[in-house]
């Protein structure tokens, strides 16, 4: 089954460190160490190999492929060896990479676009394509008439108006090339009444969203350890810390907000209330791409005796989220090829802001991933999402 | 279904908090927060209310219950104002606290304990007596014999060798007697071939053991995190910090071995392999009734990226653990009720070291404990343990 | 040497605290934990014994003495057997509090300050008064002509402006009634070029401010630290989560902004250039009257190895700050009485935001204080503020 | 004033990474972060330059220099372009580097000590060497009579027992060879009165011991702060997790107890007291040559209530220690030019366990240091080791 995975923002950490890798896995010279599908609840025939995965993507920037994995080595994200290793496979992906896209409208952008998909698509003869995008985090976007239906969406796009944030645009672009589309980042993506009926229109599944790697990874098995135990959260205060292109993009506050609000759903949903505190992300440059979050909780106990606990997580983000975009890639292809069509709730696992998803206990959130994938690979045929 | 509650160290921290708890959620002084069976996944009929509940016990301490009330309030256990509204209630439970037995065999001093058992149950008109295990923590007992089976046991405890722990004995009374028995503590209560061949005789339940409270209970839903991402866990380090009766005594090298053992059972468990490290025990007795635990996770993700957590929890032991001893008391009544005979493995969600339990993942003892207590509300009626 | 200790805010958590700890050393109820002045290098004749303080204040609230203790007490901040011990000096401390001054122009309110201190100080025989502010912090003020000096002061006050904070209103009051000031807040307090002049012709000397208690009083020795030993630091970040009246206030954004700009100075000043990352404050009801501070610290040595400390601060804020207000107190007795005028620099030791001091490192404060204490004590009378 | 920097444990990580630091600062490739004597307070003539430092050293090791600095380079601790650079500088130390000594008795190996440091300082001309113990920690060594002085102890080295442990023989064959001695390792080194009234007849200057570079670095500092608040230290409690060759000797029981014995001194002697719990050191391979330390401190504050303060130190020993080596030979050289005999007590802010130190606050250290330096550099010419 050759896949494409086509990722926007390609020359992005998180975009660059899943191509190293997957070229990695794909040579032997890396272990799955961090891809969940490698597990053996997972693993099975549905799922394409690494070896069939085939990469290309958009990104605004033009910093060379290479380079950028070049300073991801630099900042301790990667191994040199691999990097150096990998020289060349790099270059072979560098020529499928784009340019984002131009055009007057936005539906001449999205044109361009499904060209470059098609494109992509018929000239390494893929199975099918799976658009997964890990480009910049947007401010919350303006609403729009044309977010409602369908044929509202396309008489608007043809405007003068933006009338879809750009990773909407990108997402609108999928389904109408066909592809599968998986959002890793907090921005609207599909999440729009427009693009949810598109999507059954052409049949198609789609997975998302904001990729689940650090603090919130945590608070999704220890706020259901708090409930599971009818201990009373008091309060839930955390500060992240985090440099990098990401942390930069976050510094801004439309952004941060969007983000903010998207960790802080976990907690409310799992505990049955909102304990107080907040969430805080500051940018810290000097940190580079690890990023290091302290949470403090105060619980209160038997009689009310109060207590607490505080941990402090320093993470690789990209490290953390590039084997859960080949994870993503490769269930989403098998989903597609499975027949199944719109938001993929089973992903739950893998996301701060699961789409439809009834839980944010990661416990729980596996179980459904593992009874998923044991569908995928054989089960007995009967699933939500078969269109 | 009135229901006695008998434990053995009935003036020991855990065991006054319980009674100081039980007694005031009889009188609608407390809420019950940390009380897991008043959860609406477990809460239904077939548990004896909390009104229901009679407490009495053995000690060999004599300071009067009410002093150690006050001496928890002052410790900032429990509230002041508790203890001095329960003041005449906990004068009615000292009436039925028993020194330990004494007795030249211990044969004697079995049957000296199922004579206060049987009293106790008779006295009250319970329906049943389930016997709590909240006594001191003793060293790793020497083999002896008389473990092997029932009558190997009985012959030798007629004799001069103090062939069982003190709460084996204690376990083996209470099978004598009819009483369901739970071990809190690490100790080795009925995990012998003898008293395990003995219970199934009987006809009787058992749960145990080793309460899971603090450090473990976050390592039970930490370590399957892990384990669910695929990150490799390369070190995970530990240490306790804690002062108390329960301090003091596993400050003693032995008893701190087999504490220290139980805990790292959960991570070999659970991630498949055994991590660097270890947890330590230390003995502050300034810290009080409180305990301060620290861990360390080192680990690696995606192409080798090493990153690291690490938590500090800041508990009070006995407020945890009360609860807990008042859940573990109304499941295991409701169990003998339903005819369950055995070592409960569905309760493995409270203990460090649960007895025949396959994980030690708290998201998947809760999935069991759930359907076990769906079962005793009027389940199906099919049960591994029904006789 | 009877002294009045006149506390402006005299009814909150600092002031209580310092009222009823003051009443508790008298009455021999408790030792001088936290009490710089009882060490062997500040002990000495110059200082008035806490036996000689004689309490009052001026509050704008009206919940009685007694009860803020009793609440203070509930909180943990104090013991109760200490509140109840105390119940009849509270109240005869309770007589000497007056409400915040009225009348039509500042200067009338300034007038009706002057009556209370100077009532007091004749009322009690007191060979003098040092008035202590510990209100709520102010938001900044706006700059206004008659700051610049005495005559345009007295001019202005005469009018309807608001031409000074509150803070800066007690602290003028103080100086026409003879009495040396303590600004243990971040409010502006005497540091407006009217009011520095006016010290100096009334020969008054005055201390300040911003007490320093937690996280920096932990900054200003890790800085010097770092510093001694040529390690660069690269990011400082820091979180403050606090509860109590206090936390409410600086919830405010413009207070907050005050306290964060004079916890940042001491790094900058003390490290030579000023680190990535800042400090936040943020309200957690929850918390009460403790404080919770998280700071990580990212550093690099030698050849550029990357290293980092990170340390959890969980302080009483009102138990750490009395007994300095109580030391202060006597300190600047003591001052007045040997003639100083001025700005007590060498009290730097403990402020975040040092009136004229040239050091934010604790151990050189430290030597300072100890010096200015041998002095007071009988050192060689040559001293920068004697006037 | 070309200075030789011989060092016992060549090989090791320390050694090595002066020896890489040092090239490094003389080709100009590195800045000189962590060098105490780059400080304005301690720079000046009196010091010998980088670019005057000549390096040489015993080893049991036979790992090329190159090798071992590979091997830093693959663990973090230094950057490989500086390897790599300094490739030839290293080849050409190479050459200085000789095996253990060897001897049937111990005074034969110290001959051959002796012969390998004069010849050293002869073929490269130069003023004086300094040998710094930089070896793995021993054991705490056995009483022997030839400790007690010169002559017994010259008569014992002739005979076959092993009299002095092997930091105490390199010490000895410094001072036979007329070379101050440094000891950045708890081992015994010249603390032996023989061998102290050896250095005295040999107008020899010496430094120790115990390189002071991680927790008990952080500890005097807080230490210090919480006795000039008089806060009341209840417990510390603290455990160190390390790897690297160090942490494999120190998981040795006889010599974790000598480093954790000088660990705890610094707390009673500032202090006053000393405060339950205690340090712990445990060898996690994992961990490479980073450090973990983390540190518990519960304190009671005015009237009692009590607080805690935690931190978390993740530190390279090796590039804290290398360029403390460096300052010490500089200074330690310096010492020796201006003909200053016997321990110098005003290196303590250097060590863990400071020779003949009154002090173990950093901020007295720091005092006492520069006002040390002032005087090399052209004070007053008093000076209590000057011979
Ligand atoms: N790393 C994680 O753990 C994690 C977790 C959840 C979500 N995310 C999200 O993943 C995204 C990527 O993170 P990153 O660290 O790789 O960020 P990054 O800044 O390194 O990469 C983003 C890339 O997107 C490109 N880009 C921006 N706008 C574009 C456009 N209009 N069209 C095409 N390309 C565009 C940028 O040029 C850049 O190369 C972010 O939105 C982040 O919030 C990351
Ligand atoms: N508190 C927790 O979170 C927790 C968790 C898991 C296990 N446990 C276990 O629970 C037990 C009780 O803990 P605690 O904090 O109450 O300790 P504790 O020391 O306060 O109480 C133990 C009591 O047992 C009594 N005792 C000792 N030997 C006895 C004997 N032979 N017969 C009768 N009584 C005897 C003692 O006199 C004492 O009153 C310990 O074994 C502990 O390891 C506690
Ligand atoms: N506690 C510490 O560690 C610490 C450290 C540094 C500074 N401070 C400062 O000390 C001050 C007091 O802190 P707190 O915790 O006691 O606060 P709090 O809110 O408990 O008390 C402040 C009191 O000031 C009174 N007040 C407000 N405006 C007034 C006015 N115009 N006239 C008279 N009284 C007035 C309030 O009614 C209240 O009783 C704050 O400014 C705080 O920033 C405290
Ligand atoms: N790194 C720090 O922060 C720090 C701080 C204080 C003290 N120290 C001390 O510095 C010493 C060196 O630490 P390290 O991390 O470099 O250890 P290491 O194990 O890397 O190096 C020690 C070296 O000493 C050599 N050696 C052992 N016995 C010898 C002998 N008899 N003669 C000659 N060489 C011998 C070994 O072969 C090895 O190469 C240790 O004693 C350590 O306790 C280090
Ligand atoms: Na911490
Ligand atoms: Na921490």
């Amino acid at each position: 089954m050759r896949t494409g995975v086509w990722l926007v923002g390609a020359r992005g950490s998180v975009a660059t460190t899943s191509i190293v890798g997957g070229l990695a896995l794909r040579a032997g010279l890396a272990g799955p160490t961090g891809c969940v599908t490698e597990l053996p609840e997972l693993r099975g025939p549905a799922l394409p190999a690494f070896a069939d995965l085939v990469f290309g993507g958009h990104d605004l920037a033009t910093t060379p492929l290479y380079k950028r994995a070049e300073a991801l080595a630099d900042a301790g994200v990667i191994p040199w060896r691999l990097v150096a290793a990998l020289r060349d496979e790099l270059a072979v992906v560098e020529q499928e990479l784009r340019p984002a896209p131009t055009g007057v409208t936005q539906a001449d952008r999205a044109a361009a676009v499904v060209r470059d998909l098609t494109s992509f698509r018929e000239r390494h003869e893929l199975d099918r394509v799976v658009v997964v995008n890990v480009s910049a985090t947007e401010p919350s976007p303006q609403a729009h008439p044309g977010h409602a239906d369908p044929a509202a969406l396309r008489a608007a796009l043809d405007g003068p108006d933006e009338v879809l944030p750009v990773s909407s645009l990108y997402g609108y672009a999928a389904l109408l090339a066909g592809c599968p589309y998986v959002d890793f980042t907090p921005s609207t993506g599909l999440r729009l009444p427009a693009l949810a009926a598109l999507a059954e229109e052409a049949r198609l599944p789609y997975a998302g969203h904001d990729g689940k790697t650090g603090e919130t990874l945590v608070k999704s098995v220890l706020a259901p350890m708090f409930a599971m135990r009818n201990l009373a959260v008091g309060s839930w205060s955390g500060v992240n810390l985090l440099g990098g292109g990401d942390g930069a993009t976050l510094a801004d506050p439309a952004a941060n907000a969007a983000k903010v609000q998207s960790k802080q759903r976990v907690l409310g949903e799992t505990l049955g209330y909102v304990p107080q505190g907040g969430t805080r992300i500051e940018y810290v440059e000097e940190l580079g791409d690890f990023k290091t979050a302290w949470d403090l909780i105060t619980f209160s106990g038997f009689l009310g005796t109060g207590m607490r606990m505080e941990f402090t997580w320093h993470g690789c983000d990209s490290a953390l989220a590039a084997p859960l975009v080949l994870d993503l890639a490769r269930l989403t292809a098998a989903a597609h090829a499975a027949g199944l069509v719109g938001p993929l709730a089973d992903l739950g696992f893998f996301f701060k802001d699961p789409l439809g998803a009834p839980t944010h206990s990661l416990g729980e959130q596996w179980a459904r991933l593992t009874a998923f994938a044991r569908q995928l690979h054989g089960g007995d045929g009967t699933h939500d999402n078969v269109g």
